[in-house]
């Protein structure tokens, strides 16, 4: 693992470090039987061609880039990144691409990670997660000879460029369409962030759905994590005419809720009904095992990257529907009263 | 974000190629007065150095690697690395560096990925994780002119090069002491992977204190997923004489086993202690909630990266204690009986 240069190869074959060059980058210049005597002498050297130059002689980076805005500290609570990640990197190893991670506090950073990424060619390619409405990052990367993308979010949210999407507001109807015909009246969906695109899909399907089977609905705000997902629960069980069932926008908030229920001496599902969204380990380790909307987060990742590489090889633009989640009722869904 | 060059600089300054790259290296050749205007010009530009031309003059890559040798399939289950990355990150970003993740099958293909950054200059230091016993990775990076690498984890697993660790055997130490000064005679250890080091050291220290305190003491093995962990916990409380307190190695195989408790009609913690470690919001989300070992995982991450940072600096190398998970009793721990 020492720092093998052209120069070393050079001393080695008593070749001057043109020739190597012409016989390591397949150049005429020199005979064939040098180009195979230094060809193996790199070889056994480890000489291994320096990222940096191929970059310059404008071959790829191998390297693709994720910026996450998100809060570091609830970061690691959320299942659905790690393995989201992990997705990525299986289809990354394939053809020895590594991933560049850039953790970033807000959307002004991402733009100016983003930008430098560009500018500097660190990455070949990005993929951009959580769109939001109007997003400025779309704009950035949505003119010509930017850097390849693919958007992780609804076609509405991508202006044009190649997205891979799952049907969240499928999901949400289907799962508000299940309690109604469980008996359920009073229904409340315990949301993410605003900030984000999907929240606002999965706001407006919920919306729509529960006007049009003529229930009561109501909408909880958070901010993914555990602690506010049972604030909300415990402002939702404690109101006058309380929900029999509650729609969580992700695992840990739906096991949260279920800690809550207990508190309170809720018996789970006959006094109250439960879904998670982003079904994990986590849904089937409760008892009663999570009802969860249930989608292959790693295989998602997977997908996104096999879209990247093929805008890199210059594919065009295109909208992929990745999934819809689908309702695993489990132990926490029931009928009402 | 159009890709600058150093000609497009020079071509709007209407100097050569030459007298632009003295001007931004700041080399002599150019007038004072002519280096301001090719300065200003480039700023205007948005031109930044291609990370590339700066690795090959011999400047940093600006970019720390980490491998993960884990199944992606069951990565993102566990929150410990989506928070340690978090944490590194907020380090990271400080000094505009970014992580490159790759995430690989086994250790065989971590060795081939560190070799292959090492050659090909695509980090300046790197995050060694799960040590385990005579570590190959350790041999590979321990010699001269080799990568700057702080190791994750105990001093007798570092072989030398700069660690970081977390006082895993005083942890499991304490929680056996407080569960025997709880009453508790018979109590169990469901242990994760027996490849890391840090399992060795854990088994190691609580067999010692359950000897030392004549306790009668079991360890179960498991991958730290959640069916396995429910599993383990089946076996020892449907065995003749079952454990009354059991310590878990990570937080989701914990929650597993409160299941499986219920599941059996024992009430914790009055038939059963259970005490989980990286104490974590989902320990906090159950009902009762979760007694834990509890560290910071994400100012872990930030620790590991200033040390790497000193290791690139050229600092001498070093073993640094982050802390001991200290035990945080909650609702799941109580007296025997």
């Amino acid at each position: 693992m020492a720092r093998i240069t052209i120069a070393d190869i050079a001393r080695q074959a008593g070749v001057s470090t043109g020739a190597v060059s012409y016989a390591l980058n397949d150049r005429p210049g020199v005979s064939d039987e040098t180009r195979a005597r230094i060809v193996k002498i790199a070889a056994d050297l480890g000489w291994a061609p320096s990222s940096a130059a191929r970059s310059l002689s404008g071959a790829r980076s191998e390297t693709v880039g994720l910026v996450l805005a998100r809060d570091p500290a609830t970061l690691g609570f959320e299942s659905f990144y790690m393995q989201f990640i992990a997705g990525i990197e299986t289809v990354l190893s394939e053809r020895g691409y590594a991933l560049l991670l850039q953790v970033v506090p807000d959307l002004e950073t991402e733009m100016h990670t983003l930008r430098h990424w560009r500018a500097a060619r660190r990455v070949d390619g990005v993929v951009l997660v959580d769109p939001r409405i109007s997003d400025p990052r779309i704009d950035l990367l949505a003119g010509p000879d930017q850097l390849p993308v693919v958007v992780v979010g609804d076609t509405a949210l991508a202006g044009g460029l190649t997205n891979v999407w799952t049907d969240d507001a499928g999901a949400i109807r289907e799962s508000v369409r299940y309690l109604s015909a469980m008996g359920h009246r009073r229904i409340a969906r315990v949301a993410g962030l605003r900030d984000f695109g999907h929240t606002h899909i999965r706001d407006e399907a919920f919306r729509a759905e529960v006007e049009e089977l003529g229930l009561d609905g109501t909408i909880a705000r958070t901010d993914y994590t555990a602690v506010q997902g049972a604030t909300a629960t415990r402002n939702l069980l404690t109101a006058g005419e309380r929900p029999t069932a509650i729609v969580y926008d992700n695992d840990v908030m739906a096991l949260a809720g279920l800690g809550v229920a207990r508190e309170l001496a809720l018996e789970v599902p006959r006094d109250l009904s439960v879904i998670a969204w982003d079904d994990s380990p986590l849904c089937e380790a409760t008892y009663p095992q999570l009802s969860a909307l249930s989608h292959d987060v790693v295989r998602y990742g997977g997908h996104v990257a096999r879209r990247l590489f093929e805008q890199m090889d210059g594919a065009p633009r295109g909208s992929f529907l990745d999934s819809t989640p689908a309702l695993r009722p489990r132990g926490t869904t029931g009928r009402c009263g």
